[in-house]
């Protein structure tokens, strides 16, 4: 039987294991230096600690030290990571993966090269591999709307998979294709990765709609500026995919409009967005979710690079991306909040 | 002062007269035949009884009895009636409407001609004008997210305003831009009408997700297939409106992504479709929702129409469209709720 490797045993790395099991893989689990207790646990009783749920028999949980054991005989590796050990996992694949074996990461984000260029997460990976293996291995990335216990729930779920090796990303996807797992593989990374990235921002602005939300005399909801900011968020992701020279029909798809969806259904980004809805300024808000990984505060920094280079070269005017810049000026500026409404839309 | 009447004075259409009323306008707002409850309410002690809210001062509310001295000064009327009652103020306004007014509608829907052509309800409305009348007035149709009561009570709401007339329909949205409501004029009728009409159909698949879901012992939730339907009726809006040669960007815009969302929260269109999703039968749904106006079934039961055309002459493929077929299937055909993942996203 074939081998797949995760590292990483957090929710997302650890729920690939169910498609993978149900697949017939021999599943790897390895902890990162950071996940003992979760390892413990399974090793313990077989039962994941966060993803509340018992793991599937072909599951064989690895310490960090047990790695280059857990990862040899692997046809399939996932990076399993969340974006702060992007480095790290760069630097433990790099003379650890062989030519013949398959790489894909589930981690979102993106960085801002000093020239405006964004750097795409398979890519930081790539750069440390020795060449030998760069020629031949080609990470891929796993994106869309997928909540990992729901996942793991075994729920219908639709990703994409992104290579910039189209026959490398329908190999992976058909590794991972369950009857519950849907994945559509694609050529586009670009598009695929700067969607999943820019909906973790945008759906800061979704809660802070809803953190903002006053006691009215008729019981009414903010659902009209949670929507509104929803679309121009869409519109948004739609603007940079084009501007990267990717399909932005993707904007209205699985890494636009069905990942802000499923993100703005709850979780850490949208507690994030509430707080600063409420009028808390960034810093605090910060302290407050100490410990907490924040996705969308990294992405949204990095990105204000990105508008200040793209702005001073003349690739964008200074009205371009409205409701990024509203997100910049509370995060990275520490103003307060304020959407200008009437500037949305106006790329469309 | 300026006037502006308002036919109809259920949610939607009594909630314009805020916006309006801020701007200064003496709102007349005239009941149909069927609102006779709400218009008592209001003439006896200015509370709207849907609406839960005292209606601003400027408000004077009319019987339809009186509807020729409520109309005869207006500078704007506004269609307020829901989609079964598009024919019925198409007659009202046929011989009512003078050349120097302006008319603009909140009805959502669509209709199909046998010639596979979709007809939009502003048209519905023009041609039953006298000619002589048809050639100055051009009804304009606002549409996006926007639930009536988070209008009325002043949250900042984006939606488009549409005219086949560019200059009518900035002029209109000038009357009803507030600090709260901010409008963006369109000439691209067909794709603003055929977006707001289809996410109401769309919003039916988000709903039988919802309805679909079953105990899990880890407590998880399906919003990983909710949100892969809302991006394939995201996708297959941009597909409708580029037959239509409109500009598909809408799709991720207010009248697609947003108004997706909006409707998505919640009302009687995802209450119908957890119904569905629950494996009750549609004849069965309607029978407990009876009484309860879903505009969303007479657009699925529309749009079947239109594929059948557009397929037989070869305009669309058997396999394009699979969620609004797999809607067709189940509210049109009776069929139980079947998703065919595997097909979405192909025209990405």
């Amino acid at each position: 039987m074939a081998t797949a490797t995760i590292i990483g045993s957090g929710l997302m790395g650890s729920a690939m294991a169910w498609p993978l099991a149900d697949n017939g893989f021999i599943v790897h689990l390895v902890g990162t230096p950071l996940d003992g207790a979760i390892i413990e646990s399974c090793k313990k009783n077989r039962y994941h600690p966060s993803l509340k749920r018992t793991l599937p028999d072909k599951v064989i949980p690895f310490d960090f030290s047990q790695i280059d054991e857990a990862i040899k005989d692997a046809e399939l590796v996932v990076c399993g990571v969340s974006s702060p050990g992007i480095d790290w996992i760069a630097e433990v694949l790099s003379h650890r993966i062989r030519a013949h074996q398959l790489v894909v990461g589930i981690t979102k984000g993106l960085r801002v090269e000093k020239s405006g260029t964004i750097e795409l997460f398979p890519d930081v990976i790539a750069k440390q591999f020795p060449e030998s293996i760069r020629n031949r291995v080609v990470p891929a990335a796993i994106g869309g709307p997928c909540i990992a216990g729901e996942l793991a729930a075994r729920r219908h779920t639709c990703v994409m998979l992104g290579s910039r090796n189209l026959e490398t990303a329908k190999t992976i996807a058909s590794l991972l294709q369950t009857h519950y797992y849907h994945i559509q593989p694609t050529d586009d990374l670009t598009s695929l990765e700067i969607g999943v990235a820019m909906k973790n921002a945008f759906t800061v602005a979704v809660g802070m709609a809803y953190g903002s939300l006053t006691a009215d005399e008729a019981n009414m909801n903010v659902h009209n500026t949670a929507a509104a900011l929803f679309a121009e968020g869409c519109t948004e992701i739609g603007a940079l995919v084009r501007l990267a020279g990717g399909n932005e029909r993707l904007s209205s798809a699985l890494p636009g409009a069905g990942d802000l969806f499923v993100t703005s259904a709850g979780g850490r980004t949208m507690t994030l967005g509430k707080l600063l809805g409420q009028g808390i300024p960034y810093q605090e808000a910060e302290r407050m979710l100490a410990g907490v990984t924040l996705e969308s505060v990294q992405i949204i920094r990095e990105m204000a690079k990105a508008l200040a280079v793209w702005e001073a070269d003349g690739r964008i005017g200074p009205r371009s991306f409205p409701l990024l810049r509203a997100l910049i000026a509370v995060i990275v500026d520490g103003k307060k909040q304020s959407f200008p409404f009437n500037e949305f839309f106006r790329g469309v």
